[in-house]
């Protein structure tokens, strides 16, 4: 019963590596959106494996299908089903997966939970499964733009020890998408790609830093005390495979500061009330204050390595298991759509959240 | 709607910092647990003010009150309301905050939001609101103790830039208690709460890092692939006030290695599968793996300093606020039952639907 | 964990016959309805005991008290908590409670469920457990006044085998209100009430049916295909004690038409689309087509009897046991303001969802 | 976000009537049921229009395909993917339903709430909409059957006038199978059947009643205050197209007895607590005694005839529609595994519950 993200905006993923294929049903989406699959596959594009020299080369087209929710190019109001097939190739290089548990993936959790494991390409636990959620998440980016004016852009700012400099009010998707690894620093970026490929030369792999990006966000947005606004996003970036953190606005730096020195005064700037400095980045009490909204994700490096490393088989037996096929070194320049798309889920349930609380005919809101 | 957290073992908080007091209703308490308000009001006393000299000196005694749910001093099943009266003392020192937001406080995304505001004491924005988590995390961490074994803790590790050392797998409630900080290194201690009392003189207030410890959590729990432990984590952590990050085992330092050095190995240790390391923070796909869980949660300084700081009013004209009356000068040995609480409930929740899915009559592991 | 009703109007009670009371909390309340007790007391004192001939002589006041989410007479959009003290005089006549299970009331099944009960006055599934959804249902029911001009009535139509004739296009409360069974047929009510009286002298009970009504629903609410609207009006009244059915518009009657005979032709009446029958019973596809609403429940006689009744106790040994104290011989006059409770918490739940989904600022509904 | 039934074992349906089929995705199974489309297609046949000559003569094959969520045959505990295909054959029949809204249909309402419809077939008003609703059932009711020894019915009771005479504690799923009808009721099932075929030769069209069942429920399953077994079994039904009402136990019928004559005394029987009579149908206090659940539903006829009725166009002008095409003379025969779906979907979600609140390792219950 996980497998369902959001309240009123609500999608619901599923699918293994191998067998029919994965998919999405999103319910709750508006009626009278103009929606097809060409919304759609721009951005499973962005995230297909074998799009550039520092992913994985497997070769999958992921092609969108939509089954249902719209008509005559409109939504419906009626749940959206989306599909993407799977190409099946089941690879000699997983056999092992049957016996024996790769370290630092799920194989081992997901077989003492559920007693029983897909181990091909590693089942459910497969990014494949982020096929829907990105799947979701354009029509959430869509509906932003559309009916919010709301622009949602994530990009790669550090890789290893290599950071890049980027700031979350002027980066644009342009500059985003201008190198393979979706880094908007044009000095900082060559230099990133490099070590990617260096790590995969030695058959080694690296993690990093996303940065998410919400700009124009109004007012309001966010349901205190629990549902706050960076509690979702918190919960959403976690949900993704391979985070170890998530910090909003000044972040875990920010705890160098002291009160005087990080607070974000408020002034009048041409009738609207904005903050002068946004340490707070964007959200305050869990409401969204109107500033841009940005926060930074944590992706580990990827686990399957070209390495013999000690691990036990499903008899529980010490063994050793090294990777072998074709695996990103770096899950970065593919996750940048999938720190989007779940920023996108977030905002849209919470702007129709905000909707049926404050929207109604006695509010000075409606 | 955001104020209920969790799905089976489900609260719902309410109160303002003035009127009829706060509390929570904790629906989905297996039956048959002895409680009495003798098992919340410990955790009350941690989490009150006036219980040392770095917090705020306010005397409030936050005497808890089991409305429903018990009978004959075991849980019935049924909802269980518990209730702190308000001393409702409505301090001089409020009344600016009619007319003025508060900067980095929610006063300002409130009146966007809702439209109408309970200023006096920060109304439903007031810390007060967290007495609701620590009455309920009380209750969790009893049935996780009694029931399954698990043991939750917090502490202080890190005070502005002044850190601790702190071992998740030996850290004890002994230690934590030792001092008024909750931080378990006696040799960082000291300094740590001369630095909060030295800030504290200067009309200024800092923030930090607490670390959040389960041990003994069964292999298992945890809900791919959103409701993954680790994210549901992170919501709870990231719905506290002042919270600006989270991070789970290697977290961001993590990024900084490679996979090779990254992964945790498997071993088969008398007969368990344990990792010879715990970079996974004992969360593997979203599910634990038996190991110790560790976390850490960012606290920006507390936002109410002793100096005037630019502002605007509610007629959106700038001014100027300075805080004044009794306020802590560091959040975070209140915020230790916090983290423990949201934690607790995390993980409550999570061990009731692992019984609902994965106990059934026909599973191995019923 | 089943305690909350509604998703976006979302009601929790709690509270036991005995012990501090029961109360409800609301959360998801739109903020800025004048809102203070003396819009709440009034639908308590219709449900109270004590307040005629025909209901239980036990006294009770039943004073509400609004302890959260208001301020100066407006809700803040936070939680409202709401809590009525119990009096809690345990009557000798319950003793026997403790040890014997009474015929076709829940003491039974809760037993076997939790394993622990609360027998004095029969804890959670005493009648008191309702004042929590009354209280929740005049906040409901104002709303849906102030800001959809939606009516919601409820009344006595049938009482044993004594059918009352009432048209739900013209019912009004003061005739339902007009005399103590809360039946707006003042030639049939009579007759009626002394049936109740009758049946009370002999250590009787009795039942009925109910009507709901609600008129002026805006066409649109409802949510398919589960949660269509008729669904949740059944599931609301379910879920009050004493209740075996359930029909909407023609219902179990409706059977016997033809399809032509029971389709509801469509008009346009000055611009308006309307149907000039209303077999549909104000919703079509689960989404209410402008038409009133109506609908019927059916109340089972009172469980509780004052003859010997063949029962087990606790230790499942055969034994008798006879009513004894201060009951209800009919349940009806007290249950229509639950009916109209349940009918107002389930129509603003949906208007709130419909607001949700269709009146993005893109919809022509907007 | 109307379209996902339960919250343990949740389905959520997807798809209109053409298009790119209907589906049906299951979160929250337990793991380790054996499972293959073989377990599901039969009730699917059940379901199917063309089998029989008092059904539609539509030839649709409705073949199910597990996209997900099972593994080697058995099931994963990840999602359940289930898709059946359209073979979308517009007919000529329904270009009228373009234009002119259907009486007693749901055209009118949807496009009112949504401002868009997809109209031919009648898009997700479709009953087509119910194939996922089946498919899910059949493993709700195979995991009843194997892990709980739980068994699910239903069966035609009553066609227009014709009542049948059936027993729910002895009825057999190989007497409803014995004839087209799905009635028991050896000696009335022909008559009914010769009304069916007597009203589609007059163009029109019948309702009835059907009986569900559930046998060997163990006790406790239910969750009280709104969450009652009854309660979420009367939501599922009144979910199901063109149902009118519900009843359970006693139902209408009881409010003509006496307390004295309506009470189930309970007898130890064997040392289980039973009831002598079972006018409560099996649930007391919303949680399962042991008894036999019983209950019935109301069918309207239905809607389609073939004769001009009254009704307007989209552009809100009077006018008259004839139905046209192949339609149901009547819904039951069809509608019976409708009814066994949702009782199943409504048991299983509740075991699921009863274990996750009251299986815990310190219950005796465990």
């Amino acid at each position: 019963m996980g497998n369902t993200f959001g309240h009123l905006f609500r999608i619901t993923t599923w699918g293994e590596s191998h067998g029919g294929g994965v998919g999405v049903v999103v319910d709750g989406c508006p009626p009278r959106l103009p929606l097809t699959e060409a919304d759609i596959q721009p951005d499973l594009d962005r995230r297909r494996p074998g799009q550039s020299s520092i992913v994985t080369p497997r070769k999958e087209t992921d092609t969108v299908k939509i089954l249902s929710g719209t008509f005559e190019g409109l939504t419906l109001g009626t749940p959206i089903s989306m599909w993407v097939k799977n190409e099946d190739f089941r690879s000699e290089a997983y056999n092992e997966m049957a016996e024996k548990f790769r370290p630092s993936h799920a194989d081992y959790t997901y077989h003492a939970k559920y007693g029983h494991r897909a181990w091909p390409g590693g089942g459910r636990t497969s990014a494949r499964e982020t096929i829907g959620r990105v799947a979701a998440g354009a029509i959430a980016k869509k509906l932003l733009r559309e009916f919010w004016g709301v622009e949602v852009l994530a990009c790669v700012t550090q890789v290893q020890h290599l950071k890049a400099v980027v700031d979350p009010e002027t980066v644009t998707a342009a500059a985003i998408e201008s190198n393979i690894l979706r880094c908007p620093d044009a000095e900082a970026a060559p230099a990133m790609i490099r070590l990617i490929e260096e790590r995969r030369g030695e058959g080694d792999s690296v993690g990093g830093i996303i940065l998410g990006v919400a700009r124009h966000v109004p007012v309001g947005w966010g349901d205190p005390v629990f549902d706050r606004l960076e509690a979702d996003l918190a919960k959403g970036m976690l949900s993704l495979p391979a985070t170890k953190g998530f910090e909003i606005g000044s972040g875990f730096e920010g705890v160098l500061l002291t009160g005087r020195e990080h607070n974000d005064p408020f002034r009048n700037v041409e009738g609207r009330v904005v903050t002068t400095s946004n340490r707070s980045g964007g959200i305050q009490g869990g409401i969204s204050n109107g500033a841009t909204i940005h926060f930074r994700v944590a992706f580990k490096p990827v686990a399957t390595v070209m390495h013999p490393q000690d691990t036990v088989d499903v008899h529980l037996q010490d063994t050793t298991l090294r990777g072998r096929g074709r695996h990103d070194p770096c899950v970065l320049p593919r996750a940048v759509p999938l720190v989007e798309a779940m920023t996108a889920l977030t905002l849209i349930d919470h702007a129709l959240r905000h909707q049926a609380q404050c929207g109604h005919p006695g509010s000075r809101n409606s």
